[in-house]
């Protein structure tokens, strides 16, 4: 009867080498679920590839072992996050010769049709493509993320591109360096652009502001209507401003609303030193617009490099990166302390209460840890 | 000879109780000037006034007693940090009464004449007011701040008015903590009006911002060119921006501006809920647009008084000073850990130079020392 439910590929004539699908309730006489589950567990665990072996996979593009590889280093378990980092820093030498591009946008902009076009745009040019989705905002798997990859859908079954649904939180701090890591593992398999999206609302922009090259932001039309529902100072992130969604009887308003930015740009900081930051107007509907903001990226990249201003600007992003992390791993530590955890609050509900002084406060909260070596 | 140079008010008939002038190279035969030093040192330590002397005089506002109190809080001694924290444990519960304002502006905008002008305004009405300067930037005692206290000559012999030059920083964080701490005994004793001025440049103003109920920023004409030379965001903070210098052949090109900022205004997110940010002019030689400046934040007080906007903001801002001083003292003691200090410049330049994933990193810091309590 188990011959039955063994799978399609299994070898009739050495049925031994293929593990049978149980049913739930019809585990074998005499071994309790509990032991099969742990028979299974281990089966899966010596499966799993090896360093070497996803390190060659990545660098060959084998898009199997790619997923496993972020897979890998999006696992919050111990264990693996050795594993990782032994497979970074193998990958390390053969990272930053892509394009990092940040695409974020008001609610409603059309990020993922948009990246359904550009992306295929690019892949027709022969570049190939990660799209890579931050959300700091996720604790729960999948959610919105999930839908993404249904809706590229195009792009999603182009050989050329690989699409990488949004981390899990996990540990504080997790999105952010998983999704850099993830970027870094599609730098070695060699992508020629990787486009991170902002999935999450908030501080979404600003993490990625500071992992890529490139930050875009998609509007619609009415700049003053949407700016208010905009989180500030978001505008002075971008180095280019797209109003999507620039076709049929929209056209028209979509051109005075990239007006209308300009005129606002006009008066901001650009976002990278010595480029201008403009307002472009596109459609993923009739691909207008599109090979132009490709265009503008180019000019971008080779103007940057020229300058330095690429190379310094990565620079000075691993270093932040470093120190963000040394906060969060200091404020994990602090916050998770069982004396800290106990006390805060009450110290809290004194401070905000006006009872009792932030400096006194805090010193009571450090006498309870000791930060020597 | 000696008793030829002592004070006015020494008694005669027991000279003893007071002791001699001693000009510099007539020290007493037999004692050398640093035994003599020591003396003279121990004298001012034991004339210190106590929490309780502290404690009175604030709060019947005695000017003298009012600038020690300051200086203890800002002393980096930490023998002195404990009293200050025991004054401010009693002053607390006389705080809260005043209207804090916060004031920056682009570099040349007239901060010190316009807070001299403004002042003057507010002692006239009958309001009590003390200036503090804060300068995140500043390490070196004194410095440009020991100027605005000469440049605001007439405030600063008006009876009604109290200007304390800004502190230095000691330790990091320190004139954060600082500031916040001499404006809570300002209040307490009494002050109408506390405008807290920002020296420094860059973060300055963000942490101003987090401290006051008001925050204004002063500009001058042409709008589009000094943006150029602002922090990036710097409006979005503003509940009101002044265009100085309103005056004479300027006047027209004031209003202007003002129209400018306005238009621009209309695109951002007010700083505070339920507040429209609004450009005004001013002149601080005509006093022109001065009054209505103090109208302005009037009806703020009253709005966000009656809407609870200012307590919010205000608890708000408690918690999270209680947050960032915990930051700076966990930064403190990781970065000046020795085994810390030694290891971090070469694992930086390897993150930076892509040699080391910047998650391995932090692993092999933390490895160094021990936060458990």
């Amino acid at each position: 009867m188990a011959i039955d439910q063994k799978p399609e590929w299994s070898d009739p004539n050495h049925p031994e080498n293929c593990s049978s699908v149980v049913r739930k309730g019809q585990e074998q006489k005499g071994q309790p679920a509990s032991i099969q589950k742990n028979i299974r567990f281990q089966k899966r665990r010596t499966s799993e590839p090896s360093v070497a072996e996803l390190y060659e996979g990545v660098l060959n593009g084998d898009r199997s072992l790619l997923a496993r590889a972020i897979t890998l280093v999006e696992s919050n378990a111990e264990q693996h996050f050795q594993k990782a980092q032994q497979l970074l820093q193998k990958l390390l030498s053969h990272s930053s010769k892509s394009v990092r591009i940040g695409i974020t946008g008001v609610p409603g902009a059309g990020k993922s049709t948009f990246i359904e076009a550009f992306g295929m745009y690019l892949c027709d040019q022969g570049c190939s493509v990660a799209v890579l989705a931050i959300d700091p905002t996720s604790s729960i798997s999948g959610g919105s993320i999930l839908g993404d990859k249904t809706r590229m859908e195009q792009l999603s079954r182009n050989p050329r591109a690989f699409i990488r649904p949004s981390p899990t939180a996990g540990k504080l701090g997790g999105v952010h360096r998983k999704t850099r890591e993830a970027m870094l593992i599609c730098e070695a398999a060699g992508f020629d652009v990787i486009l991170i999206e902002t999935v999450g609302v908030g501080q979404s922009e600003v993490i990625i502001r500071d992992m890529v090259d490139f930050f875009m932001l998609l509007v619609l039309t009415g700049a003053g209507d949407e700016l208010q529902g905009m989180k500030k100072g978001i505008i002075e992130l971008a180095d280019a401003i797209l109003v999507h969604k620039a076709d049929g009887a929209n056209k028209q308003k979509a051109e005075q609303t990239r007006k209308e930015y300009s005129r606002i740009l006009h008066f901001l900081q650009p976002a990278t030193k010595g480029w201008s930051t403009k307002a472009y107007t596109c459609s993923s509907i009739t691909n207008e617009g599109i090979n132009e903001i490709w265009e503008v990226i180019d000019s971008f990249k080779k103007a940057g490099e020229k300058t330095g201003v690429i190379e310094e600007r990565r620079k000075v992003q691993s270093r932040e990166w470093l120190y963000s992390m040394i906060t969060d791993q200091l404020h994990y530590h602090f916050f998770h302390h069982p004396a800290i955890m106990n006390l805060l609050p009450k110290l809290e509900n004194e401070v905000i209460a006006g009872e009792k002084t932030v400096a006194s406060a805090v010193e009571m909260l450090f006498s309870l840890i000791n930060l020597e070596g």
